[in-house]
């Protein structure tokens, strides 16, 4: 029987890999106009006349595509909520037909001071395109059960 | 004719609000199936067995509504894309029926270093629910023509 891992699995530098996603060119755009609806996201003729001479995905879609590829792993099965994000960082742009995957790195892990029952771990997050290219990087915070609890 | 607004308009202080946004349970449960898919996000029932007592929104589904609001108030005509995000943080839970808004504070704005066409606008996102609490702060970067250029 499985209940899962807790924070006492998590040694900092162990490295998650999650599966890929292909951002589709209808994806992008799908997510775009309901989020971040600039012309670079969701109109390719002016997405060519851009900065970025063609679409690019919402750096927002890259974040949750991430965040989805990680919660495919499992490891959050404990996960007991998350704080917040710190350092999100677009570093090159994910084009329609890339396949993006994360390489998630515990960078701290440490039991909570004010609650007995859970730690907080801090998942360094390193997106990578097909070319192996880090895309986005991110700093996930979450609290996890501890096994002891 | 307005050719909308650019870095010299927006001075530090300068404060931008948003429409609100009703975040109801069909759409809490829509995104996080997508992107965020643990219980209490997707599943009424776990939700109410879990720590939060009932359903909540995915961070990711409050954060990519804030910056869709923001959008909304045509502030981005002349962005040119954004580096990434500062110091997200989820302090008070969004539930189904909550009616969240956003307040955007220019926090910094300045001539890029390296690029003469452009600068760099640091916006403090303070989203708030229909009660008033701040249910989420963020820090958002985005680069933005200069009108001299």
């Amino acid at each position: 029987m499985t209940d899962g891992l807790f924070l006492e699995d998590f040694a900092e530098g162990r490295v998650i890999d999650t599966p890929g996603f292909t951002m589709t060119e209808a994806s992008i755009v799908e997510f775009a106009s309901r989020f971040d609806p600039q012309p670079f996201h969701i109109d390719r003729e002016a997405a060519e006349r851009s900065m970025f001479e063609g679409l690019v995905a919402s750096g927002f879609h890259t974040l949750c595509v991430s965040f989805r590829l990680f919660t495919q792993t499992a490891v959050l099965v404990n996960n007991m909520g998350g704080p917040g994000l710190d350092d999100v960082r677009w570093h090159v742009p994910v084009r329609p037909g890339d396949t993006i995957r994360v390489r998630v790195t515990v960078a701290e892990a440490r039991p909570s001071r004010s609650k007995p029952d859970r730690g907080i771990i801090k998942w360094r997050f390193e997106t990578l395109n097909q070319h192996g290219e880090i895309v986005m990087t991110a700093l996930s915070l979450s609290f996890m059960k501890r096994r002891e609890a």
